[in-house]
């Protein structure tokens, strides 16, 4: 057992321990404006533990304005460089209202195997263009690019943000996106590691399990990993996973097997290791807050993003350091990382007068190049359909079907969307369809949907369904291959638009007609619902907006 | 006709006439995150018109941190000092996330009937929280208070935004606005003269007829409008009603015979004529907007809120004045008056790195005054209840079915909303109606409510109905008083609360038996329901937020 601290060692302990931990705030300026109050700090408490020496925030809430502001704040509260980061894996805008919005990932890498230069190219913009944005709120750290391969279409945590279905793919498109974000500037970070492609729970809500061996790892899971590596990645994050075969106890987040045995050692990086969130259940439920901190440390992370506690901790570091779990060096060699990362990044604080700006050119284009439409039976990509065959919407009239995860969390959905908007523009009565309302199913297999519960005439689905964290599993429960058949059969399908996630867009495609208007396009934002929907016959010359009828100039 | 202005007077008198405008402009920095583009003009156009003397700027959109920084920018581009102003009749954070959101004042008004000293005393802090939040913001004009005397239950634009039913309780809650805003050094804006309280249709969409005589207008109509001029009120806002007794040709905002005759020479208002935004149907269906805001002038009126084009606005005007039909020295007498009221008016430019502030304080208190419960058949006031009379909700289960305008436009049902997360803690199912989603209405009159589509068990209710600009009269189409019987019959209601429409309240209140619980406050804001839902023995002890389950830590 080590010597005991003496007293002028300790606060300078506390220091280093408080160094590692990246803390989540609000990106809002004020304590009452927090939207999950249970996970961010109060104001407070936030600048007391930026004084004692926490090293990183990261930021959920807020617009791009706002959001600078507080970038300026945080700074002015630390005494020394601090990492701000956010998960703004499909743009800042994706987090942050004012900045870029792009389609999510999983289309760059669909693209990918149709046309490769121009997906890298694209995906390269795409780092390029989330760095740019980043720096002009003040962030300097991007939690991206996703670099899990997702080959199990089930996966309802990952899905549409990985880059593809296959190692190479992803390797190649991750590796792009990094060139982009070095361009601007700002760090990366690889995520989640060894890999969360080929989970069927989500691990916000449990612990999921990766039943594969270190051969089925080394040809599918780590490529990607191993390429951002190679390219100078900045940060690794870990996965809250089982992995048996590299360790029967510990999940990949607490394991020295994989973060040190596979990560440090096997693949030689010398980054930074930072955890996933430490208040996620699948850590939370079995480890204190305390606990969990020197656990990943232990293992061999640098950072400890989100614990459950800050002050605890630091203190169970510190106690831990005490006691000889571990040692002193070790966490200076971390916080050494951190310093080394944050001189890689420009420094200058961000302008909050500055509008935000968006990339319009990308944003488009990325929407343009993976969109898909249905041509004669067979899926081609909106570029390469001949303009003079896109069709016309039939006569006036019908339902605007709409099925959403929740009308209560849909920042793609405000009430001038296209998705709204353009079909009511052409007289289309719509119907929302979310998990809160009530219930359009029935439990008739061949006839799973209560159509008297509709408006009559022709109907337009709008399908947005991606598999979100803490939502469960895409769609679950709702049988759309079946609805698809019953509304044919009624003679009352008119078209179809799928958002989100590709593998319902495959399972209904082939049950369309011949001619049947339908497009898909990975992204859910109003750029992307217009150009589907023009796609479909129902967007050239609309305006958004006074024609919809509803719309008026206040709200 | 007059001699032809020289080549230097014009530009002169373009300044003149631009300075009478007060134009519309999204509280967000940038031209893309308009969300009324049609409404709003792009920065550069902005821009333009304020180095061009534009006088003011109406705002919307944004949140509170934003629309700081957004009122530096415009008087950073303006050379004189502007009218900065927004709709904030329920307190600023009614429009802009961050500042306070109050219960809308005609809670107030039926607090008078029970308690005249208390509900003055809280319109007076009510006007000085409005009028702090609004300096902060950098806001200068608050457009408020609404004078009308809401003497009609239908009335779908005015009602709970009203301070009472009669001119007596009108008058004193308005005035008492008015001196706490008074004490912050902000203006005020008495509207909708000379009375939009008995309407049944509304002015954003078509143009209301008052068929009252001189006698009934000077009755009921205008007792509040003379109480707060004689208070010293800095404007008054026109009504676009017709009003046959007074001007069977002309709205009141184009009206001389109101704005003149009556506003200026009778009731000896010396201070700013302001009209309602010309953009409304009422004007814009029947005049262009160059001749609305000439006609306007004409009638007396000193400022032109939202012309439908400001540069159309400012070539009639000039074009007026060159015929002989307006005079110059009509218009510098109505800059002279703008000038006046912003020397009354402190000029410190906001600090946007001040965190918003909210009157906690006051914000609980007027939802705590102007709750009402049912005690044994009859309605008390919250404050009024023995607290140990509260009742417990029965066993866990139930259905909570929540009636809404639309889930699309709700910022007061958030996904940790009390009225969603509460109930949800005591396992009820929540089930949203509003006019998107599938209806849960048949035609039988007796049994309106298809409840087979409804979850079973028990149903709490909980109806957000107030009558609002563009959404039609409250609840239209749905027999409310019918439902409940038909809910009671199949021994179903468990609870009802009531958010919004007082006249609603008092129309199902007598359908309940004793001791069913049931509660009603007129505002809306979470804060509300949580109060309403602890009376009903549903609040008492319950965390927001991860409790729910459904609730993660990021959305």
């Amino acid at each position: 057992m080590p010597p005991a601290l003496t007293e002028a060692a300790e606060p300078q302990l506390r220091r280093l321990a408080a160094e590692l931990l990246v803390v989540r705030a609000s990106g809002h300026l004020a304590d009452h404006q927090r939207r999950y109050p249970q996970w961010e700090v109060p104001n407070a408490e936030l600048q007391e533990l930026l004084e004692g020496g926490v090293g990183g925030v990261i930021l959920l809430g807020g617009g791009a304005a706002e959001v600078a502001l507080r970038c300026r704040q945080l700074r002015h509260w630390a005494d020394q460089p601090l990492l701000l980061c956010a998960d703004v894996e499909e743009g800042v805008g994706q987090r942050f209202e004012g900045a870029s919005w792009l389609v999510p990932p999983l289309g760059l890498g669909r693209l990918h195997g149709r046309d490769p230069t121009r997906a890298s190219a694209l995906a390269e913009r795409y780092g390029a263009c989330t760095g740019r944005d980043a720096r002009r709120l003040g962030l300097n750290w991007v939690l991206a690019p996703v670099c899990d391969v997702n080959n199990n279409a089930a996966n309802p945590v990952i899905n549409v943000r990985a880059w593809g279905e296959d190692p190479a793919t992803v390797a190649a498109l991750t590796t792009a996106f990094c060139r982009g974000l070095d361009s601007a500037g700002v760090l990366g970070c690889a995520k989640h590691f060894p890999g969360h492609g080929d989970t069927s729970s989500d691990s916000h809500l449990e612990l999921p399990v990766l039943p594969h061996s270190r051969e089925r790892l080394e040809a599918i899971e780590l490529p990607p990993f191993q390429a951002v590596i190679a390219a100078g990645v900045a940060a690794v994050m870990t996965a809250h996973l089982l992995l048996p075969a590299l360790d029967p106890g510990r999940p990949a987040t607490l394991s020295a097997a994989v973060l040190t045995g596979l990560l440090r050692r096997d693949l030689g990086f010398d980054g930074l290791v930072v955890t996933d969130a430490l208040v996620m259940e699948a850590i939370s439920r079995h480890h204190g807050p305390g606990e969990a901190a020197v656990l990943a440390l232990e293992a061999g992370a640098d950072l400890v993003l989100m614990p459950a506690d800050a002050r605890q901790a630091i203190a169970a570091i510190v106690a831990a350091v005490e006691e000889g779990r571990l040692r002193q060096e070790q966490l200076e060699a971390s916080a050494r990382r951190r310093r080394l990362a944050l001189e890689r990044v420009a420094d200058a604080p961000p302008d909050p007068m500055a509008a935000p700006v968006v990339d319009d050119a990308l944003a488009q284009e990325l929407v343009e190049a993976t969109m898909e439409t249905v041509h004669g039976g067979s899926a081609l990509s909106a570029t390469t359909r001949p303009a003079a065959e896109t069709p016309t919407w039939p006569a006036s009239g019908g339902v605007n079907l709409l099925r959403l995860d929740s009308c209560l969390q849909a920042p793609f959905l405000g009430p001038t969307a296209p998705a709204l908007a353009f079909p009511g523009a052409a007289g289309l009565t719509p119907c929302l369809l979310d998990g809160l309302g009530p219930r359009l199913w029935r439990s008739d297999p061949d006839a799973p949907l209560i159509l008297e519960s509709l408006p009559p005439g022709p109907v337009l689905l709008q399908l947005f369904v991606r598999g979100n964290p803490f939502r469960g599993s895409a769609a679950a429960g709702e049988d759309w291959p079946a609805a698809i058949g019953q509304l044919l059969r009624a003679g009352r399908l008119a078209g179809l638009a799928v958002y989100g996630s590709p593998y319902l867009w495959e399972q209904l495609r082939p049950l369309l007609p011949d001619g049947m208007p339908a497009a898909y396009s990975p992204g859910q934002m109003g750029r992307a619902q217009g150009a589907v929907l023009a796609a479909l016959g129902l967007g050239q010359g609309r305006e958004v907006g006074h024609t919809g009828g509803r719309q008026g100039f206040t709200d």
